[in-house]
């Protein structure tokens, strides 16, 4: 007997929307538990519970490592967070986060094969989300960090990262970080730029914008100013951050910049947009002729793409209805899927890297101004990427098996 | 795309179990996430995910009960368990009892429509366990606390309903209680018993008994001695945790019975065991004639029904291939789809009175010695006790919709 949930009540405070495409998609919400075993009668019953669980029990009490082969534990992440930077709105708090965190779940199993759970914290409190998903950590083969607020988010998942030995990813730093390089590397080969001499400018430098400098910095990109609300980071300014410090030695310490968002502009050959706010006309007429403009806040980006098309010969955004998305959903699934595949004990740079090349290398002959990353429905990206990270996990050592 | 899992290297440590149907039905798990939304294209996924969802985490945001609309909330509960006492193994840790987790699970969903996540928590701490639980709470409609060792599971349920406002119940204690007590019910009106004179006698005073002689008593039995290993629970005795300090209170102390169990079982009408441990033979013998006798330690009951039918007329035990099977998958599908179908507050003595009624009224003119309650499979169970469990929520004044 499986009893559906029951209908919502005419009168209640759901009738207030009732007829919006969205919300009548999400009544009810959008995902379920399935079971995959049968379960007809007492015979299965027996089996699939007691008494036959317990031998199953008994062999995972002697051999921890089997509850990889005999629960759904390995194939299994949890989608975290505590309601504090949920897309663009801000703190709206654990459950208002919940559709988002849902939509993450069903997109991990239908792109990447991934049975993932939603869990929304009631705390912003970094000591009790570390300790929190801690103790949870036995139920599942990975956590994915979402929509926690920076600097927070940093501590955090580096501290979960030390506490566990399974895959910790705060996709909000590292799936846009990964497939933002995507994006870079195949409009560097289509304005035939070359990694060491390209000077780029990220405006904000929170969650994204942290991950995307690092991994821009890991792929050899060499001349590189970050942004914040008060202009370039640099060690000169007192008013850093030990992340933004960090950061700040590695970039513009390096090439000697100081100055505002124009001041970095004024000359730059990319400028990507991880701020929410907004950059001038005049400003963007400052920088290289080719010039590479991804503005990624949603769903208003940094630089309009008929004000970016002026100036620029490549223009990507985070919304799916101009050309050029750049949509973590390209990376997410592929890379716990990958992770998984060889039971690896966490995400190194090498797997992050190896996926953003393989989503770049996907776009192969057909690369155009207007087409440097695949579709997030093109079937060949989550084979793709999850191959290159099992690889790439195998190679950096952090693969338990061999996939 | 969906990957299925890698499937399990031939010389792994799951090679040794291969073969075995117990763990062959094991391999992966025994359940999945599916969603319930379609995901094929751009348009699905900007109802789905971003943008779309925005509007309906701003309408969580401003009105917080919205999520039980419009996310799986208000269908899922958190099968949360620290593997301090999984089944009759005892305490096997969290990873060890993820099979059960997940059996639970699947039967939640097969006779109750209602999503379960199986948590197994890496503390055994009753402060962090509790703290856990309740950070938790905003991504569930409900926690069914699962196999945590007595005494700490009764302050773990008792702090946990007095935190949270959603339904929180211990399965091993009140599952067991509610189909005790149906099956109580059944086996006193085959008997010709009545409930104010009847002698019951209880062994273990652990989560299953202390629940099993509470329910008895809301229910109207007025004579029964709960039994430890050290004999009848009385005040006189002083080394009573405070649970059983108080449950002597309300059993033995109002008859002055005192002494072992042999002393508890001489007239006895009713024995119920869910201690583990055994009754001999010729204690058993000295029982009230057309005595019961539950015998639900699994696998081995307390008196093996072979020995009880020789002096008793009514046998039960929690094994399914006897008849009279004590399951409490007949009781917790049912009362979780009925406190959520009317969005219950709590779960309350009257609604656990209400599921043990609906229970044995099932068997109705079917009753004999041999079928006192009716079959998990039994299609009728589930919505009969939904249907109880959902009137008793509203007489009760905890239900928020007429459901």
């Amino acid at each position: 007997m499986t009893t559906p949930p029951p209908t919502v009540g005419a009168g209640g405070p759901a009738a207030a929307h009732a007829g919006s495409p969205v919300f009548d998609l999400h009544l009810r919400g959008k995902m379920e538990i399935r079971s995959t075993v049968p379960l007809e009668g007492r015979d299965d019953l027996s089996l699939a519970y007691t008494p036959g669980v317990a031998e199953v029990c008994e062999a995972i009490a002697a051999d921890p490592a089997l509850v990889n082969d005999y629960t759904w534990v390995a194939n299994t992440v949890a989608v975290v967070t505590d309601g504090t930077a949920v897309l663009g709105l801000g703190d709206i708090g654990p459950a208002a986060a919940m559709p988002v965190m849902e939509g993450k779940a069903v997109l991990f199993k239908q792109f990447g094969g991934v049975d993932a759970v939603p869990i929304c914290l009631d705390t912003t409190d970094t000591d009790e989300i570390v300790e929190t998903v801690a103790r949870l950590a036995p139920s599942f083969g990975g956590i994915n960090l979402e929509d926690i607020s920076a600097p927070r988010c940093f501590e955090i998942e580096q501290r979960l990262k030390d506490l566990l030995d399974i895959p910790v990813f705060h996709d909000d730093q590292h799936g846009t970080a990964v497939v933002a390089l995507a994006a870079l590397e195949n409009a560097l080969r289509l304005t035939g730029r070359l990694h060491e001499t390209t000077r780029v400018v990220i405006s904000g430098a929170g969650a994204a914008g942290v991950a995307v400098a690092r991994i821009l910095l890991a792929a050899g990109i060499k001349d590189l100013a970050v942004t914040d609300r008060r202009g370039i980071l640099h060690s000169g300014r007192a008013d850093l951050t030990p992340v933004k410090a960090d950061l700040a030695r590695d970039t513009a310490d390096l090439t000697g910049r100081q100055g505002t968002l124009t001041d970095a502009m004024r000359g730059a050959d990319v400028y990507i947009g991880v701020s929410g706010g907004t950059v001038p006309e005049e400003v963007v007429a400052t920088m290289a002729p080719d010039a590479v403009i991804f503005g990624l806040a949603n769903p208003t980006p940094e630089v309009h793409p008929d004000v970016a098309h002026r100036f620029a010969r490549v223009v990507a955004t985070g919304r799916s209805d101009f050309p050029n998305q750049i949509n973590n959903v390209l990376a997410f699934p592929g890379i716990f899927r990958g992770a998984f595949d060889v039971r690896a004990r966490a995400i190194t740079e090498g797997m992050k890297l190896a996926a953003a090349t393989a989503i770049a290398d996907l776009v192969g002959e057909d690369l155009r101004e207007d087409y440097i990353v695949p579709s997030p429905f093109d079937p060949r990206v989550g084979p793709a990427v999850s191959a290159a990270v099992s690889e790439a996990a195998r190679r950096d050592g952090v693969a338990r098996t061999a996939g």
